[in-house]
C-alpha cells in the first residue's frame, strides 16, 4: 500500500516540475571509441547474450547492403530515465527534489509551513497527501511551490538543487549516479547514427535541466510528463509561467502517446525496467515494419546498487513485463551478472 | 466577417489533423553551396537588406571568435509554414484536404451526406459550421471523418490527397508550391548547423507526413495543433487512435507554449508571416541572452503569388507584427522586391 502510493505520489508530483563534471568529455571518447570497436565501447559489460544481441542488431540496421538496413533519419531510440538510466531508490530522484523544496520554504515561511499539506510532505505523511481521486493535496503543495514559477525560474531551482544535494546511500551528487554500461549504449548508438529519446514519467521541464550534461541527450530529445505553460508579459519579456492546465502523464499507456507527440514516428530500439514501460516497449517491437531491439534492465544487485522487481521500495514494478520478454524477444539484463561496473568512476 | 470565420474554420480543423519530387537531392546541392558562398546558396534572393542582413548574422553567431558565438546545439530556428514556407491560399492547404475528404465520403454515403453539417461543408456554408462557442458542428464533422482514425490511417489519407491534388491558381499539387527563396534559408541555416523547426498552426500529424521529403525537416521537428492520441490494440498490435482531447493550438500565444513543450529551449531565428506569428516573433528576440534574427515574408506580389496584409482572404493577418516590426529590428522580406523567383520550378 505505502509503496504504491509512493509511486502515486511520484507520478502525480512529476508533471509539475521540468540535474557534472567531464562527462561530454568522457561522451566524446566513447563516441570515438564505439566507432572502431564496440566491445571496447561497451566496456563496463560482461560478454553476456545482450551485448552480443545489440552489437549484432546494430551492426545489421547499419549496413546498407543488409534487407534489415534503417536509414539514418529513422534510427530513433528510447530511453526510460529512472531506473534504466540512474536508480529510482530510496525515491525517484525528482520527488527528492521535490521534498528539498517544500523543506527548504517551510523553513523560512512559517505561515507555508503550517499548512496542513506541508506537515504532511514534513512527516512523510503519504496517505494525507494522497487523499482523494486527484490528490488534491499533493496538487495544493505543488501549486503552492511551482504552479506560477517562470520555466526560467524552475530551472534555476532545479540547477541549484543537482548541484548540492546527496544521495543517501551513495553518498554522491545524484547527477553522478548514472549507470556506466547505458551511457556506454547511449555513445555506441549515437556513434551509429542513432539519435536518443528520454521518454520518461518524470516532469520534461526537470529533465531538460540537465539532460544534455549527463547524457549528451539535448532538451528537444526529453519527452516526459508536462503540464501547459502559459505566456506572460514580465517586465516586457515575454515569459512562459508553469500551470496545472492539461495535465498529461508520461508513463504506461502514456508513453507511446508521448513518443508520437514529441517524435511522430515509431522508434525502433527501446531501453525500460519496469511495468511502466510496458506499453513503449510493445509499441517499439509490435508490428514495428523494422527490425527492433527492446531490452529491460533487472535489478538484480543489492550490493552495488539495489534488488527489486515485483515489489520494490519507490517505483519500478517488474512483473508484466519480465513475463512478456521471452515471448516478445525483449533482452533481460541481469545488472549483478552483466555489468562489470555500475556506476562511472 | 467572411474572411475571419475562414480563419477561424482553419484553425478549429487543424487540431485533428496532422506533402514531391527531387527536393531533397536539390537540398543536398543546396547544402554544398551555402557552405561554400552564401550568395550562390540564396540564389534566389536580389541583394537586399534582409539577405545581407542573414548571412552577416549567420556569420557571426557561428565565428568561434565572435562574442556572439552560439555553440550549434542552440542554433534553434522556428519557421512558420502556411504563408511562410508556402503559400496559404485561396485557403490554407490543410483546410484544402479537409474539404476534399468530406466531399470524397459524402459522395460515396449518402447517409453521411445528409448530415446538415456535411451539408455545410458541400455549400462552404462557414457560419453554420461556427456556430456555438465551440463551433460544435465543425467538431462534429471532424468527428465524423478523423477521430478514431488510427495515425497510419490517417498517414496513409494524407499522403493519397497531396499526391494527386491540384492548386486551383497555379495548376501544381501543392507540395511542389514551396517558396524558393526559403527552401535556399532552410538549407543554408542547415548548413551552418542550425536545427529548423516548423512551428506552425496547422496540424503536426498532417504535416509530418510531407515535411522531411518537402522541405528536409523530420517529423520530431515538426511543432504543430494537436490533439492526445489514445492507444489501443488493434489485432493485436499496439496503434494509436486520433481523439479530441486536450485539443492544443499552436497559434499566437500558443506558438511560444508549443516551442517550450517540443523543444524546450529558446530559438535565436524566427520567420514568420502573420500576427499568429508574433508571441513567437517577440518570444526569439526579446531578453534572448543570445543574438537573434526575427523576419516576416509579407506578401506583396499579386503577379507572381499573392498580395495581402490588414485584409486577406483567408489567413494571414499581418497588422501588428507589421507595426512592431521596426522598433523590435525584425526584417520585412517585400516578396515582390526581394525574391528573383518565388517558387522552385
Amino acid at each position: 500500500m505505502q509503496l504504491t502510493m509512493t509511486k502515486r505520489l511520484f507520478v502525480a508530483l512529476v508533471c509539475l516540475l521540468g540535474f557534472s563534471t567531464c562527462i561530454k568529455r568522457a561522451q566524446a571518447q566513447l563516441d570515438g571509441a564505439s566507432a572502431l570497436d564496440p566491445i571496447v565501447a561497451l566496456g563496463s559489460w560482461n560478454d553476456c547474450a545482450t551485448k552480443r544481441s545489440l552489437i549484432a542488431y546494430v551492426q545489421r540496421v547499419c549496413d546498407p547492403k543488409s534487407s534489415d538496413f534503417v536509414p539514418p533519419a529513422e534510427r530513433i531510440a528510447v530511453f526510460d530515465n529512472d531506473g534504466t538510466l540512474w536508480p529510482e531508490n530510496p525515491v525517484p530522484f525528482q520527488l527528492a527534489y521535490a521534498f528539498d523544496v517544500v523543506e527548504k520554504k517551510a523553513a523560512k515561511d512559517s505561515q507555508f509551513a503550517e499548512h496542513p499539506m506541508v506537515q504532511a510532505v514534513l512527516s512523510r505523511d503519504i496517505p494525507t497527501l494522497l487523499a482523494g481521486e486527484r490528490h488534491e493535496g499533493l496538487l495544493q503543495v505543488v501549486a503552492m511551490t511551482h504552479a506560477g514559477m517562470s520555466v526560467e525560474e524552475f530551472n534555476k531551482s532545479v540547477s541549484e538543487w543537482i548541484s548540492s544535494a546527496v544521495h543517501p546511500k551513495f553518498s554522491k551528487r545524484y547527477d553522478e549516479l548514472t549507470y556506466q554500461p547505458m551511457q556506454e549504449v547511449l555513445a555506441f548508438l549515437r556513434s551509429h547514427g542513432f539519435k536518443n529519446y528520454i521518454v520518461s514519467g518524470g516532469g520534461a521541464d526537470f529533465m531538460r535541466v540537465w539532460s544534455e550534461r549527463v547524457y549528451g541527450i539535448p532538451p528537444e530529445q526529453v519527452v516526459g510528463s508536462s503540464a501547459r505553460t502559459k505566456l506572460e508579459l514580465r517586465d516586457g519579456v515575454p515569459t512562459l509561467i508553469k500551470t496545472l492546465d492539461q495535465i498529461f502523464i508520461d508513463d504506461k499507456a502514456g508513453k507511446p502517446v508521448g513518443i508520437h507527440q514529441s517524435i511522430g514516428r515509431r522508434p525502433i530500439v527501446c531501453f525500460g525496467n519496469s511495468d511502466g514501460d510496458l506499453a513503449m516497449l510493445q509499441y517499439t517491437t509490435i508490428g514495428n515494419p523494422r527490425l527492433s531491439f527492446g531490452a529491460i534492465v533487472h535489478h538484480t544487485d543489492q550490493a552495488r546498487e539495489y534488488a527489486y522487481d515485483s515489489a520494490p521500495k519507490s517505483s519500478g514494478k517488474l512483473i508484466d513485463a519480465l513475463a512478456e520478454a521471452p515471448k516478445r524477444g525483449w533482452h533481460v539484463i541481469d545488472m549483478k551478472e552483466d555489468w562489470s561496473k555500475v556506476f562511472a568512476e
